[in-house]
């Protein structure tokens, strides 16, 4: 019946189904199916089984890898579904013919037909290797990190954990413990990318509130559960709430039951990228205070493909459940179809994906490697600094040399505690070198109603910022100078509690206050705000930021508790092509300085710089070191 | 030592205080001194009572009363604090003659020196009368409302109360029983003011958040339990889970422990307004589908004095825990001095008190009454009809022919439950008569991200809509014209629900997608969504709009539930002086017929229409009947 069944009349996918509109779908229910028939299997009757098999399975299994390779033999989470649902069912007809197709692939191929999938993605190049196994070796990283980000990876990790389960529990496979691991490890990535609701960062296209609730990561941590018997697992699965109906599911429902879980306390961590994991990395630094989790996520790995954002060096940043400076996620709602059927808006792309929208450096208004995937996935950023071992100073740093050819992108990321703050200071340092002179734009995408600045502020009557990579997005609502300090304060409320952002900022900067949503008659994007730094001229600038979480707020009973920050104002006292050292005075006259190291990230190496008419010097490439008075 | 203190430094009040700015702190200071005084007062030696009283009490009260006519000889929630100070203080010492004063006022006033308090309120007006029982008199309305609405009562309700039960601890006089038990009524008023989440309706100068967890309410709740012994307020006392520390706490929370407590289901209510309840009302009507509360206030009170808005007939919604349709409340962070030192903004003058910042129409976009408090305060709207006992079909009706001399405004909403709909639905006609043509303007302030419109939008650009009156604060965004069909649907999505409004709309009518925040550079403005119908050159004209609570979705399963609504259009059949006649179409082929008598109310009177060459009669001033084919 299966083989003569035409394909579905849906023409928009690259690799159409036939149950559904795309190979894909016909897939998922495959693996799926494959589950149900195992277990009616052997009550079947032969000659049920040999017509099921013959129908429909065998021909379905083909139709999906050798009549579409372009769907099967490629190295995609659509594939994965492909290798999988061939592999189960051949797992169940205990067909070997397509198990070792599932596992290795389809042999001499000469050249996929379709060149593109509809999100732009490449299909075929030469000498590429396919199949499950292929999969395992390049979706991930040696980390466990999936290329295309938490919210894909969150997609891609059950037809890659319940095929690995069919195998280990059929075959010799000791597939759990291949390349070390790497599948149990994406479990752990998973989980340590989410924010203190369980949400995952949002980075690339990735709808926001996606959760460890989700039922394939309910099903994931089951399964590793099974495998590992981590007992912090169960914390996890406790607070999913609910288990698959299964052995593993059943495991960890008995096993907390039995009081077994002991805390997941989601670490500080890179996790690198790419397959051989030198393709940079994601950061992440934690800090818990009072049981509550900051949380800070630098993105320096791969670009992620067709769902990549141009986002070299963007971070976001959550305190408690509250998200504070975010990424914007992608421009779409998923399966609502007033919203362009439920698909990616093209506000996607014009929006979500520029550079312009994340908080790092845009170069002279263009995005990242202008914008184009096939130029950005050929490239990452370096990881130049990571440290997380002092709770008291954490500390991430990378560098990229390639997303503006000619310019050198340099980020470091502290987290400081400090008894005089009640949450942990965030330290920013941008520098930007360049033999030409550029201009820069540094926006900071604040969520919340603004309090208060310390600058002027002059009505810009919602001006449009630009006409392309973006910038036709924003309105400019108000504009203003460098006050004397070179200082400039921000300060606004979210949820009840209070944050101030200090920059240090030029006389010739301008600062901007911005909402996204211009162009946009439609309203696909959130009207949310932003404060940007515009430094226009620059050949070697430093940016040099503190955020600090430090008040709140209550209507009922209308009382502020510490309304104001403790930040006073910033000074760079160095900028030169090797060191950036800057002191962040408090109001209580005490002062930290700060020194980077821009070229030498050798740990053992001594640094020296000038202060105050002192010599300080400096083991490893940063220096955190604070003066009392 | 009291009488030889000079004025607080601080200037700005019609009436200073000592010990602190203003009068009304140093009364605040008195009533709960007097209370910790009285506690001692017996355990003092003769001496020491004498020397305080002389040296501190009695010159305070007289400081609060004779010294200060303009703060103490008034009908103000001011007045109050003053009046239950002095009489407080008056107890203890038993001092016969504060007492007096306190319970009638000065006598033989000529005038006040002070014509103005810093709201710009009235301070003196001729045979004013005065005192803890004129305040009584004068601050509620029969049924317990407090004209200047639930924010403002909230605060007034502590001096009333103590002051009250001091009395009655110490005196024959009932006064709970004073005006048929007002006191106590306006205990529930206050409880029957909050929406699903024991917020009080932000009508007036309102902070959005204040609600019965307020000390003020908990206090309140607990005085009138024990008052009353009412089981039901013990539900709000467990809900407030807390107490005060005097003996009404403690019967409130040992009763609690007894599980005396019943349900306390806030009613449907209309509370009239004016200490004769003859001065239009504030509507509620309320509908409890699976334990969520809906409700929907109107108002059509008294314009409440130096914190009220112009917002005769608007209208604030609210489904479960969301707030749906909004009032925007007062722009104010109460004591965040980053927000103008925690007083009013400006922009609670020239956007938050305006017209066009309220669900109402704007007529020929000016402000009701121009925008004068002294007009305003002279005029209320009538209860046309209100009726809640069929919990399928609740009704309340209102007119206004005061706010723009020579128009007469009468709108009636409608909260229908029917089996096709899960919440209830919306219906609200608002009819607009005038013998010359009008520019009306009749927004909705929807909180959440649009959807979709059914009909085309251009773009522009956050053009600001007009230059005063509330105008200048308005960015128009996109701009449309009606569908063929004359049915304008908008739908939205807010914490993770799915709403919809239909508008029936004119072939002439501008559609207007708005934004708050025009000419706002300090953002002391939310910036918050708006759809506004602007109907031009209008004589006898009605708006007909239904809204619709019918969907969810959810970011983890990515699944929505019911994303669409079921009316599909509104036909206006007929609109005459004295009828407006309206069908609401279901996509189910479905319909109501809603019908209402402009000008006759009278209850046992029947109507007739024509409807589909049928004559249709009823009975009263409202039809809501269903055809369902
Ligand atoms: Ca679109
Ligand atoms: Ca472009
Ligand atoms: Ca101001
Ligand atoms: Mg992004
Ligand atoms: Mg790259
Ligand atoms: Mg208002
Ligand atoms: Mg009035």
């Amino acid at each position: 019946m299966y083989p003569k069944l035409s394909l579905h009349p849906a023409k928009r996918s690259y690799a159409r189904g036939k149950l559904f509109w795309q190979c894909l779908n016909d897939a998922n229910w495959l693996v799926y199916t494959s589950q149900a028939y195992d277990c009616i299997y052997e009550w079947l009757s032969r000659e049920d089984r040999a017509f099921l098999n013959k129908e429909l399975f065998r021909p379905m299994a083909d139709f999906l890898s050798i009549e579409n390779p372009q769907f099967f033999n490629r190295i995609h989470n659509h594939s994965t579904w492909g290798n999988a649902a061939v592999g189960m069912i051949g797992l169940v007809m205990e067909d070997e013919d397509l198990i070792e197709r599932a596992l290795y692939g389809l042999k001499n191929l000469k050249s996929n037909k379709i060149s593109e999938d509809n999100d732009g993605g490449t299909i075929y190049s030469e000498n590429q290797r396919a199949g499950f196994l292929a999969q395992i070796d390049e979706a991930f990283s040696p980390d466990g990190y999936y290329t295309e980000g938490p919210y894909y990876q969150r997609y891609a990790m059950y037809p890659f954990l319940i095929f690995a389960q069919a195998l280990s529990n059929t075959s010799d496979l000791k597939i759990f413990e291949y390349r070390d691991g790497v599948l149990l490890k994406a479990v752990y990535a998973l989980i340590n990318l989410t924010n203190g609701s369980g949400e995952f960062f949002p980075i690339n296209d990735a709808q926001k509130g996606m959760s460890f609730h989700a039922h394939s990561v309910v099903a994931a941590v089951d399964m590793a559960y099974y495998q590992s018997k981590d007992p912090s697992l169960l914390s996890i699965a406790k607070e999913q709430n609910t288990v698959t109906l299964d052995i593993n599911g059943f495991t960890v429902a008995r096993d907390i039951d039995n009081n077994k879980y002991e805390p997941y306390i989601k670490p500080s961590i890179m996790l690198t990228d790419g397959p051989n994991g030198n393709s940079g990395a994601i950061g992440i630094l934690r800090s818990y205070n009072n049981e509550e989790e900051t949380s800070l996520l630098m993105k320096y790995g791969k670009h992620g493909m067709g769902h990549g954002h141009f986002d070299k060096l963007s971070f976001c940043y959550y305190v408690g459940r509250e998200e504070v400076i975010q990424d914007y996620g992608a421009a779409r709602w998923v399966n609502i179809k007033q919203k362009d059927g439920g698909g990616y808006l093209n506000e996607n792309k014009s929006w979500a994906k520029q550079t312009i929208a994340h908080n790092t450096v845009t170069i002279d208004e263009k995005s990242q490697f202008k914008a184009s995937v096939k130029t950005a996935d050929l490239f990452s950023p370096d990881s130049f600094f990571f440290s997380s071992d002092n709770q008291k100073v954490q500390v991430m740093s990378a560098v990229d040399e390639n997303s503006y050819p000619g310019t050198r992108l340099h980020r470091t990321m502290i987290l400081l505690n400090d008894s005089v703050f009640s949450k942990p200071l965030l330290i920013d340092l941008f520098n930007v070198q360049s033999d030409t002179a550029h201009k820069v734009d540094l926006p900071f995408y604040y969520l919340g109603q603004l309090l208060e600045v310390n600058f002027q502020l002059s009505d810009q009557k919602s001006q449009i910022l630009g006409d392309d990579y973006g910038f036709q997005h924003l309105r400019v609502e108000a504009k203003g100078k460098s006050p004397e300090n070179n200082s400039a304060q921000l300060s606004w409320i979210k949820s009840n509690k209070i944050y101030t952002l200090t920059s240090y900022s030029d006389p010739d900067d301008e600062l901007l206050l911005t909402q996204i949503g211009a162009h946009d008659s439609l309203f696909n994007l959130r009207r949310d705000p932003g404060f940007m730094i515009r430094r226009n001229n620059s050949k070697n600038t430093s940016f040099v930021n503190t955020l600090e979480s430090h008040g709140n707020y209550s209507p009922v009973n209308e009382r502020p508790v510490n309304a104001y920050g403790k930040v006073d104002n910033i000074t760079i006292i160095q900028n030169t092509q090797d060191y950036i050292a800057t002191t962040i005075q408090l109001i209580d006259n005490s002062r930290w300085l700060i020194a980077i190291s821009l070229k030498d990230n050798n740990k053992s190496i001594t640094h020296k710089i000038d202060y105050r008419n002192e010599k300080i010097s400096w083991q490893g490439p940063v220096l955190v070191k604070k003066f009392s008075k």
